[in-house]
């Protein structure tokens, strides 16, 4: 059923060895040299020991010594990884490609139904793509299944969800799942380009979950795209609603080049992003609203995909009847105006729409919610 | 009773289209652009279509076109919004006028009585006026009856509270109760000088609840000074206490000019304030702090104001008895040190003081607390 | 017992009158001026109420007048309070002396038992000394006990605790727990060079608290390396577990000057920090990983030292069973991915190890979790 009990030991002895001496050279080159060297190439694409983590190596060179990580989960090609003013970006492979004719679209917020059986299989690619998310914007996207957010995925608590990655991009990548208790090193491991993982899980708790790619270094690998939710609902229902899906984050786009907007890690490590967003998309719930009833019971699954910010969630003329900070029907808050999702994570957020109008919901954060965590709910 | 059964439907979908169109152009101009946007003067101060969105007519030009926001929510004055060398401020109108002689006054931050009957009739205007938060600094403030914070509300779950805003400034200004349920766009429609909005509302959930400026851009109202507290007892009593109310909130401000500070949007974006305070005077309560008894139970009904950092409430040499997350009496937390209230949100921390001595009261997160979100309790 | 008794009132009574007039001075110079400010020289070592807090001062001046606070806290000495080009630092005293030869070591994260008999007695020294964080970065630490965090501290509720610190340090210090109710002004009030505070205290309540240097500016002092975790049990004990202790801070370096790296206050004010670590040493776990046995519980005591940011835990490939985020066992939350620790506050994680492997445990706000709020936990 998964493929994790084949994985040689030596490779898992050599991902922890990797990791502490990448760790220790970040130590040793802080702010963009950290870019640098999480990002840094590994000439042959092979499980051996060579490595080249120096600036230099990162513009072809092969220098190799002390404090040169062995990278087996981010083996990047120096030749498509794009070093500029900006520093290292996610304009890889065919982040680029067709920008001009990538149009755009609303992410759709419904959760979806339950896949039937209690088995949900799915098969997704990680690939490099333009991805539109405002008239005038392109971003250079590191994405699972072409989209920022990946898809929505729903199950239920004791069901089984049959994973399958397929990496198409030039970069590494993996999947970690929130929802799912598994041994990382096995099931989350990166897989180079043409490469597969597949792995099982049954979720033990209800929540709104994140997932997101987990290879090396994880804050390029979120902020560059590599995101979304898993919504694990009880067994024993909650109140019926209208269930949606808000996965909060944040872009940090280095300045346009060839029409498209890479995302920077410089930027990201400095933690002030451009755009801030509900599901990709900064403020499309504004320009497409999401529309109920009057007398509906709605359920807002929130997520704070980051990287960095959490979701200060607050619906404007409305109060959340019930809030559940973990697996609902848990411990539930009542009477919220606001609570807080911190990033990487999720709560689920219940209203009870008594009253016709439009209500804004919003990050009220504002410093960042202002750069695009903005929709409207219209009870009709 | 309330005015907003004669709002023209014309009027708000032309909300949504502004929203959208807003949206839209605040994409493609990051950073002060979204400021320029969002702080646009529209030249005819009514309700037609034409705007005005681009850097050239903030500074007086009368440019239109595709991707210029109809904002009738921000009908600003380019006469009146100065561009300096820091971007868009709040030195608009009236907030610079008599700078000099504005004394400085300690925010009281005893909760006040109920209103007998279950009525509450409030009828405030939105102007701006010159607040002096220390001895040598003065803020070119954007108000609710000329303080900042707003005056303290204080209701009860069940009761009524009528309010009336008259818009004394030449900007657009609106009124956003966290303790309502309410048609936002309806009740807390902006109004242009000289009109008023009036609506009605029963809370329905106890709680510190925020209320605000609603206006576009938000961070730019509250930044500048249009937020406070409303309070809302439950109709059960809670443990009979010495009830303080605390509003947190930054300030993001320009050089001195003409003896005052003006809000700064562009700082508001960056997210690095100059002074974080209680209740809009930094440190006012170390100067002059709170007293009570030894024997006392205390209770600080701790608002978020932001706009976009939370408070880590804590207090020096004590611990909370009780913490209310959502609405008091449910789920309290026992035996708290610190406890985040976030942007936007609202909680009620109470302690008993069994031992007499100073303490302080801070945002433990001191980075931001260290600017002056700190004050004294005595208990004598 | 104590010694508390015997604080003359009128010290006290200087304190709250130098914190009014060190705040309004403050005000008036923010960013770097409030480094100056806070950290100015007291000429000579005593309660007189001569001065120093102008920029000048700090160079040995010793200007007096209007709005210069007098602080009996940071009685600072000029000759060793180093202002270079990155303003104030903690390179003072002893802080950088026998940096080449100071030596790495881990950590070590284990609860420690408790003290017989209930009486836990600690003598500790405040003091300068260079802490290597890194093979290749020491930091010029202010520290109790001399490493960074403090020694971990284990309690339990009703157990009683005598504390001691002498401080050996130029500069003033102070001690304050987090998890005692008493008066500050007497048991944490800040000792010159050479004195000694002794108070005694009885936890009321369980949970992971805080301790810190409190003597002002507390932004400096725990942002040098001032802080640390005292955990108090509970009476009756929680479900039995592996329990480790996890404090995260953050680290603000200047650049390196005679082997070591000094904690710059201005860039502490920008809240934008070099390294986020557990337990002082930015991924040190991920070299020497955290080991348990499949089938056990663990808890970890997560304390969020700041000294301006949350700790936004959460462990790879698993979730928690349980997390308090008030006294354990009150209000239990089950089944959460990530859950935010206020800086200054402290929860308690637990989860159950059914599955083998390597699990990290991180940060999850990447843009500070990325540099070094990570480590590994392998269930064998």
């Amino acid at each position: 059923m998964t493929d994790h009990i084949s994985v040689p030991l030596s490779e898992l002895h050599d991902r922890r060895r990797f990791l502490a001496r990448a760790s220790a050279l970040t130590l040793a080159i802080p702010g963009v040299g950290a870019a640098l060297t999480a990002c840094s190439p590994s000439a042959p694409p092979s499980h051996t020991d060579t490595a080249h983590g120096t600036p230099q190596a990162a513009t072809g060179g092969a220098a190799q010594g002390v404090n040169q990580p062995h990278n087996s989960d981010s083996r990047l090609d120096s030749a498509v990884l794009k070093g500029g003013p900006h520093g290292h970006t996610s304009a890889t492979g065919t982040a680029t490609q067709g920008a001009q004719s990538t149009t755009f679209h609303r992410f759709a917020p419904e959760l979806p139904p339950l896949a039937p059986g209690g088995l949900l299989r799915l098969h997704w690619h990680a690939r490099e793509a333009p991805v539109r998310i405002a008239d005038d914007t392109v971003v250079a996207a590191w994405t699972f299944e072409g989209d920022v957010p990946g898809p929505i995925v729903h199950t239920r608590v004791g069901d089984t969800v049959e994973f399958t990655l397929t990496n198409d991009a030039v970069i590494p990548h993996s999947m970690d799942f929130h929802a799912a208790q598994i041994n990382p090193q096995v099931a989350f491991r990166s897989v180079a380009k043409g490469q597969s993982v597949t792995f099982r899980f049954t979720p033990k708790y209800a929540g709104a979950f994140m997932y997101h790619c987990g290879t090396a270094p994880v804050l390029m690998h979120i902020g560059s795209g590599m995101f979304g939710a898993i919504i694990v609902s009880p067994r024993e229902p909650l109140p019926a609603a209208r269930e949606f899906v808000l996965v909060q984050n944040e872009f940090y786009l280095a300045d346009a080049a060839n029409g498209t907007r890479a995302s920077d890690y410089q930027k990201m490590l400095n933690t002030l992003p451009d755009f801030v967003s509900f599901n990709g998309r900064p403020s499309q719930y504004v320009k497409e609203p999401i529309h109920v009833k009057r007398g509906d019971r709605v359920r807002f699954w929130v997520v704070s995909a980051g990287p960095s910010h959490p979701c200060n969630f607050h619906v404007v003329g409305e109060q959340f009847d019930t809030v559940y900070l973990g697996a609902p029907p848990g411990t539930p808050l009542r009477g919220v105006q606001t609570f807080s999702v911190p990033p990487g994570g999720g709560m689920v957020f219940d209203l009870v729409c008594d009253v016709a109008g439009e209500f804004p919901f919003v990050n009220h954060g504002f410093g960042h919610g202002q750069k695009g965590a903005i929709g409207i709910l219209i009870v009709e």
